[in-house]
Formats: C-alpha cells, structure tokens, sequence
C-alpha cells in the first residue's frame, strides 16, 4: 500500500505542467526584477557618465561593461557593443567630453559587477523563454495556437493545473488574473472587470475601448474549448477554433456601438470604476467646490 | 563661464556620496529580488527532491547545481557543497530514494540556469556589501560607529545628499523611513510613528515595547551630533559619543514606567494605529455583531 501511494504521488509530481507554472512564474518575477535592476542601472551608471543615454537598456549594461574608466575609451569595443556605428561614434565622442565623475578602482567593480549581474539575467530570462515556449507547446498547443505561449502558461499558473483549468468555465477564464477588481466589484460595488490575462492578446488589448470586452468574451470562449481539448482530447482543433474566432473579430470589429447613455441626474453607482456621468472627478462634480476633509468623515461612520 | 559651469556640475558629480546611494538602493532592490528567487527555487527544485529540505536557501541554490539528474547522484559532491557530514548524508539517503519527477534534460538546462543566477545575485551582493562597507567608513565614519554601515548609508539615500543630512533635526533622523506612517498621522490622526531606518539597530528593536522610542530618540540625536561631525569638521567623536550613549541606554532602560493608561469611556480618536482601548478589533467592541456592509456605506457618504 505504502509502495502505491508513492507511485501515486510520483505520478502526480510527475507532470511537466508543475514545472510549466514554476518557470512562467520565476520568468514574471525575474522580468520585474530586471526592470528595476535597469531603472537603478540606468542612474548610477548616469553619475558617470550624463551624457549617454540609450533607450535600450539591456544595450547600456553591455555598454557599461566596454565603457568604464575615463582612461581607457577604446572606439573599437563601443562599436562591438552599438551595431549603429553612428550612434556608435556619437557615445564615443559624448564619453571622452563627458563631464561625469571619474571612477575609482573599488566602484568600478560594484559598477561592473551590477552591469554583469543585469545581463546574466538576461541570459537567463532567455533560455527560460525557449524552454517556456517548447513546454507549453507540448502542455497545450491549442491554447498556445490561438493565444501564445506566455498568456497560455499564466493562464495555466493562475488555475494552478490543466485539470482545473479545463473545467474552468468560459467567463472564469475571461476574468483569470482580474480577482483583485473583480472582488472589489463584489464588495463594493464598482464595475466589473471585462478581462483578466487575456488582456495581454494584442487583439483584445489594442482593440477599441468599446468593444474589447466582447473581444475578451470571444477569445474566452475558444480559449476554453482549445483547454478541453488540450487535456482531454488531445486533438489538434486550433486552427478551425482560430477561423471561427476571425470571423467573430469581424462581426465585433463591424458591429455598430450605442453611444454611451449619456449622464444621469443622480450618479448610478457608487463604485471605484470610471465615471459614468461625464465629470472626470468629484470636485468638478461638485463645482470646484471639493469636498473638505471627506476621507476622514467617511472613516469616522465606523466608530 | 561655460567652463565653469561645466566644473561646477562635475565637482558635484564627484562626490562620492552618490554612488553610495546608488550602492545602498541596488543592494537594497537586489536583496529584495534575491529572496524572491530562492522562495521560488525551493517550490521549484522541490518537485524534484521534495524529501529535501534545507533552511539555508543560499545553499539550496549550491545544492541544486550538483544534485540534478536521478542517474547522476554523487556523494563527494553534496559533501562539498554542505559541510556538515551528517546532512550531507541525510541528504544522499533523501535523495536516492526519492520520489520527485525524473528531470528531463530541457528542464534541468532551466532549473540550473536559475539556480546559477541566484548564485551569481549572492556573490554580486557579497562584492556590493564590501563597497558599501568602504565607502559609508569614509563619508560618514562617525555615524557608521554609532549605527553600522547599512543603517548610515540608508540614512544618506533617504536624505539625498549628505548636506542635507547633516542639517536635519534629530527628530526628523529619527523617523527617517516612517513617512507613511507619518503621513497617516497627520492626515488621519493615527499614532504618531516613533522610529523609521532607525528601528533597524538592534539596540532599539529589541528594547522592551515601552522603551523603544525613548532609545529611538537617544540614538537619533547622536546620530544627528556625528553626522554634522562627518560632514562640516571631519573630526571622529563617535568614541565620546558611543559612551554617551551607553549612559542614556542604561539610564532609559532601568527608568521606571508608568503603566499604560486604561481604556477611556469613549475612543479618542479615528485614527488607524494600535487600538488603544483595549478592543482587539471593532466587532468585540460592538459585541460581537460587527457593522454589515460598514465600508461601502462609508464610501457612499461621499456622493
């Protein structure tokens, strides 16, 4: 009996879905991570050298590593890093007139160190991309077919397994990563949220404002059936679920739109969602007028 | 004049109090980031070995770069990333027989990619703690002697310069760091916070309940004292200073005090700190029935 249960459990720690919801998960984290390594990259490197700046910052730990001390700036390595040999020269030219402070033997190595650990990460960060996208196309091809393989993984790291996933319904997978709004929506009142994740899909995110929600009820509905059909089936349906769902982006896309009612004598809802009635805040509402201390009157009901 | 305006932003660049700043932030954000990888590392790295358990997450990265695959187990290996014998071998026997999931060649590629960035995070902190440590030994020796080199150089990144440092009131060091806290008391009325970075020396974070503003207030006007030492004379006083203290600890913490105040008639305040009434939450103080629905109602004063 003790034998079997172990199978069991091996069994079950056996899925590579497990590892699919830690490595999406470790990428999230470690993405964030890295965005702020290079907000803070950006600013200490600045101290030394002002002038240069480059939008692409994964480009500036690079640069940080070739263009350090004031003594030794060599052409040749700034263009190793800049393919663009104009801006190339350009940093050049900026770094040998810079106005910067020098950089001491100790703090060139915090610098350096701090620049190397930035790139590490995104090294990282990239091979955990491929073995991402290799394992969620081998988890759930349909879901991945009609979404990708980033939004298919969170997708799968919020429900916490294909099985609970699969079951999901429709609506619940629209709202998936939108529990927050959602329950401030039950609580208190405010609108509800139109789509969770799947805001991430270009076609619902960059959609008009109007009509992304029916465009996250679409996609929804088939990313629920790819799910079923990821777990149970094993088919390979996508591509017939993607023709129908291009055809409802056209009916939605052509579809005509009410305008919206426009502002009622009494506010509708007291909710935290944007407003309704055609005033951008409450002291316009009030006629410029604000209302005094309100923050506290309003905590002092409770006592 | 272009000149030397050009050298007077260069002189203030070259300061090198910024770059402690910036050190002290990065170290900060990345200890922060650190302890993200190793929770994730240890639910990750446990579907693999879930018998192995280690409080030290530093060498559980260690551990995960030489014990992988099932088919490559190696004793002298574990042994030489954990140096007490005994778990060494716990951790041979738990791993041998364990029923984890077999690791797959793309998944180990991910796992040890990780693991390897966490590793590399570690020692890049190790290097940036000993340039913290230099660095904050020369711009503010005194205050390092009082608090430590952590504590001194969160104070500089919090003030922005060390001039301004230098001119701050004791009050307004002690509570460096609580300005939420502070906000909220002035806005709100909660209670005042007594201590900010400061509450982060084990002289006051330990200290009894009762005693730890009275000691937060002892070291912020010391640390006022020597950080107008560091800055404007340069002279080391901290010595003096240290012993100064050492008399207003004892004599604070052999002071008699007065038991708190009992629970007045009314509460005196709408404040959101420790309820001072002796009621753990709001449903005890209205027997048990709570307010329903109190925190939209709240809300809808505002309309």
């Amino acid at each position: 009996m003790i034998k079997g249960a172990r199978k069991d459990i091996a069994s079950s720690y056996g899925n590579e879905e497990h590892i699919l919801i830690q490595s999406i998960n470790a990428f999230n984290e470690t993405t964030r991570s890295l965005n702020l390594m290079h907000e803070r990259l950006a600013e200490w490197y600045g101290i030394y050298y002002p002038e240069v700046r480059l939008g692409n910052m994964a480009t500036l730990a690079d640069l940080a590593m070739v263009l350090n001390e004031r003594s030794s700036i060599n052409r040749e390595e700034i263009e190793g890093v800049l393919a663009d040999p104009q801006q190339a020269d350009s940093v050049y030219k900026k770094a040998t007139a810079s106005i910067g402070r020098e950089m001491g033997p100790e703090e060139k190595a915090a610098l350096l160190a701090f620049a190397d650990l930035a790139r590490s990460t995104n090294k990282m960060l990239a091979g955990l991309d491929t073995y991402i996208k290799a394992a969620a196309g081998r988890i759930m091809p349909n879901t991945v077919y009609l979404t990708n393989d980033k939004i298919a993984a969170e997708l799968l790291a919020k429900a916490g397994s294909m099985e609970r996933l699969a079951m999901m319904p429709a609506s619940t997978i629209q709202l998936l990563g939108a529990e927050k709004a959602l329950f401030k929506h039950i609580k208190f009142g405010s609108r509800p949220p139109k789509y969770g994740i799947i805001f991430k899909l270009p076609e619902v995110g960059n959609a008009q404002r109007d009509r992304r929600g029916m465009m996250a009820r679409a996609y929804a509905t088939k990313i629920c059936i790819a799910l079923k059909a990821d777990h149970f089936s094993k088919n390979f349906i996508a591509e017939k679920l993607k023709k129908d769902l291009e055809a409802s982006t056209k009916r939605i896309n052509t579809k005509e739109i009410k305008p919206r009612p426009q502002r009622p004598a009494q506010p509708q809802h007291g909710g935290w969602g944007r407003r309704q009635d055609g005033f951008e805040n409450r002291r316009q509402q009030w006629g410029g007028k604000g209302i005094q201390g309100g923050r506290s009157k309003g905590y002092k009901r409770f006592k």
